[in-house]
């Protein structure tokens, strides 16, 4: 079976590409790795693919598609087999017109996802000031901006949560790590990851029942610390974030969410949460009665539907 | 003129002593450090008098009052005589029925404020496993529960905030740091101090227009980290706070408030803040249409009158 | 191919049981989790086994063995038939004689290591006041000490570093992640894993030529914080760390080692690193003469034989 | 009797100013707020005088001047009436030849320590993007590189210690906050203060018995974890620290010490410590076979005379 690796990119259709190169280059932190013209490609010091973000100006803000790089360069093709015999449409893309990888597959995975899977990547190699001592580091870290180290996840929301969870299981070779389930038992949330991360990606019900729905991009940072300084950057720049700074019970993650003013697309600075090395790893239910610390251990309360800011989403 | 040094302690009167002692000493962290069978006294790791709390059991939780050590032992005296003069009454305690501390006074400051004065102090000879091997320190901090340094201020609500920073700079030999005005001039809070921190004490508006309305006692943490390692605890304790974690903008600190759940007395576990070394400092103005960052530079609003948790009060 | 999991346990044998308990217990904070009377089980807060380390007295300290969860039931006997065919010697061990896991193989990796692989586990099921309030976690953090989160990976002293490395790949299904190789080409050390952790194992060359030698076991902290928080715990228990803090360029670990005075095994606190999610990771070579900041990219120098606390190893 | 407010600035004469200003303003962070063709000036965000720090070029780096800025605008003409009495000759400095303070006194004092006394300074008014939203602040934090709160303290080494740790108490009414004695009685080095901090100045002894040995400044950082982002950026710019990081006993400063390239001038990146507010403060006696962990509570050890880099000093 072939299989997932890891989250790659997201990229994405911004209105206002000005303030949003500001937004993720000079207040996130990320570098500038690339710009064809029409797409910037941003990366964080602590990555090891070409890009892991990517912004092209477009008349409505969107996401154009969540790149995950497969584990050996045959699990694309052999991806594009399954994914098709299940009746989805493939669109195999030549490396040739990508920029940062080879060639590629596109597809929109059930809830209305548009994903691409890819192997082969141009590995960084940064010259001058923003290469690190450190040999094994793409990029110098606290060089400007929040600077966190690299891409975490993804968090979608969709109308059948409990579908898309297991596509991603039963095709893509996802685990269910943790979810939350409500009386009727209706799943309100999964998080899951082919990686040692509690999730790589989340997948939460949309309250207005939508598909398709893009609700943030984590970036990683070392220290709890880090996300407090991130803070008052974002303070200083009046930047007001949607939540934050807080911990969710679920994932353990010390957070903080903020939107790009430009896109409308929300990150994550996200701190700590633990790893799942064990293989036999049962998956942690939460019902709607244990979900308040769930969501959120300590910190601002978050219920769905209740925070305007927090409940934005942008429609991939 | 006579000079306060420092806060000192703060006397509580708490509904539910075993509760109380619970939270102060097994979660917040202090050491008991006596008990004379009615009243418990306790103290930080970091502090150099005998204690900076203490709890007597009563019918109703009250602060019974605020005690502030003077420059010197005559300041004792002299401030009896001003206080007298000014037509409020003076109470003369004698050190020998006090635990901890010498002869001392007692008064109700303008704002119906119970303060007691005093000089000399029994110095902390810890013996045992709590004795730090830093000859600097009274205690062995990390010891247990959230593990703060040293009380820093106290937040009070009072009718007229005006009147009672006034008296507190005229009297006292206060300065005032930062204050906000609202647009017809009202002072709607002060931050005063006589030491190089911004605020010995706080002095806010309250809501209802009461004076003696006690917020909260502030203890000092070493590095931001710590309040987040206290939001841990407190989590695990089943403990919600009222507000945090956060940072304000006056003052500078990094914040979480929390409830006694026996006395119903809040705590602020404070870390950063600023100090002020200029003799010439000019009292900083925060016009109520800056209030917004300057109450919360960051972390969850709060408006005085919208967050029960928050205005909740113990009358002295 | 049969895989391994994860580190699982190191079984310590120490010739003073009391001190070794006071150092693991009560100064690094993990949980005596059981205790047959002659071999205790201790266990940190985020682990998901019995136990993470077991403490047995003995005429002579040492490594009794290293305990590797394998990825499926199965793998325990196919490794069991694949290292017996390279002509090691394997012991089976019945599962109903062990505290925590089940049936297991027991065998002597080259280099002289005590190795042990199984699969079955008994989860913790933590009832009191050692129960998070978090479902995803095994026990309370903060709770007493220095308090890690979990074990993290073990490192070694040998004369053959490169055919333990090989080994390893070969056999066991671990990668190179970083190494460092002196101008003869021999390699001086290597950092290996089956996890995306940058190691599960480190291997250093002995400088004496010998082989079965214990350098340390290291347990993971979230924040850098936590470290420095240890530092003064150290200190307050009058113990002197072998080396740190520092971080070294190779891992990018931020670190303490510290030496347990019952056993004299050493532990790495550690945090910080970083993960290693690409499948096409090329091992990081680092030449002797770039070893000096990949070995301590910041704090003391560490120079392999000029530093006597440092270079005590135990045998295993 | 005069008093002198706080620690003011050091005035530097460096042989190579470009490499100078290359580390104190990109490395270590602060913002260059003057330049009048022969010198620049620097200021850290949390200051409120003109500046903290000068350069200028000279043919050998040497210290200018340690400025003092005293309690009020009389004082400095009392100061200079008192220490012209002693016999010390005093300089007078006409304000208007003077960038960012008014009228000034300079003398050298005992030890051959070159003083400079004013009260009148320029207050910071930044416009533009360095200026913080923080009305309580005089600049951005966070701006580039390691970017520390404020100027601290300085360290002197000089061949009488008692003799000029006395003048300071006599007659310019510092107190002697803590100090180290040899067997035979002679101070080894002494921590004084005219605020609340520990030191405002250290004097420790010279072991080759000079006067006039410049040591170190120091710069204040909010967070422990400050001072690990600053080992990073030192990393990164292959500037290897003199010492740390680590942590005093004497003070409670958690330290790393670096030396200017340019000038090899010290700066030690300072955070934590504590306050003194009592004020009955009996100096603390630290005896030599207790300073070692007075010295080096925890980190890489220090005894003056063995570690050349933390030996260096820069005469006056």
């Amino acid at each position: 079976m072939p299989s997932i690796a890891k989250l790659g990119h997201v990229a994405m259709v911004t209105k206002d590409i000005d303030k949003s190169l500001w937004f993720w280059r000079d207040v996130i932190g990320l570098d500038e790795v690339g710009n064809d013209g029409e797409t910037v490609f941003l990366r964080a010091w602590g990555e090891f693919e070409h890009h892991s973000l990517s912004l092209t100006e477009g008349p409505e803000s969107r996401i154009d598609h969540i790149g995950w790089r497969c584990g050996a360069a045959e699990d694309v093709g052999a991806y594009a087999a399954l994914i098709e015999e299940s009746g989805i449409a493939v669109t195999h893309v030549d490396g040739d017109t990508q920029t940062g990888h080879g060639d590629a597959i596109r597809f929109t995975a059930p809830g209305a996802f548009p994903y691409e899977f890819y192997f082969e990547v141009d590995k960084p190699h940064l010259n001058g000031e923003r290469t690190s001592r450190l040999k094994n580091q793409s990029g110098k870290p606290h060089h400007h901006g929040i600077s966190p180290r690299r891409i975490d996840h993804v968090n979608m929301r969709a109308a059948d949560v409990k579908g898309f969870e297991d596509w991603h299981n039963d095709f893509l070779g996802f685990k269910t790590r943790e979810y939350i389930t409500m009386p009727d038992g209706t799943v309100l949330g999964t998080w899951q990851s082919v990686t040692t991360l509690v999730h790589d990606v989340a997948i939460v019900l949309d309250p207005d029942g939508r598909d398709g729905q893009f609700h943030h991009v984590a970036f990683y940072l070392d220290n709890w610390q880090d996300i407090l300084r991130a803070m008052d950057i974002l303070s200083e720049h009046e930047i007001k974030p949607d939540l934050g700074p807080g911990r969710h019970g679920i994932s353990q993650a010390f957070f903080c969410y903020v939107t790009d003013p430009g896109s409308g697309i929300r990150v994550e600075l996200f701190s700590g949460g633990y790893q799942i090395f064990d293989p036999d790893w049962e998956p942690i239910e939460w019902k709607l009665s244990e979900a308040d610390y769930g969501v959120t251990y300590w910190g601002a309360d978050y219920v769905i539907g209740e925070l305007p800011a927090m409940d934005r989403t942008v429609t991939c």
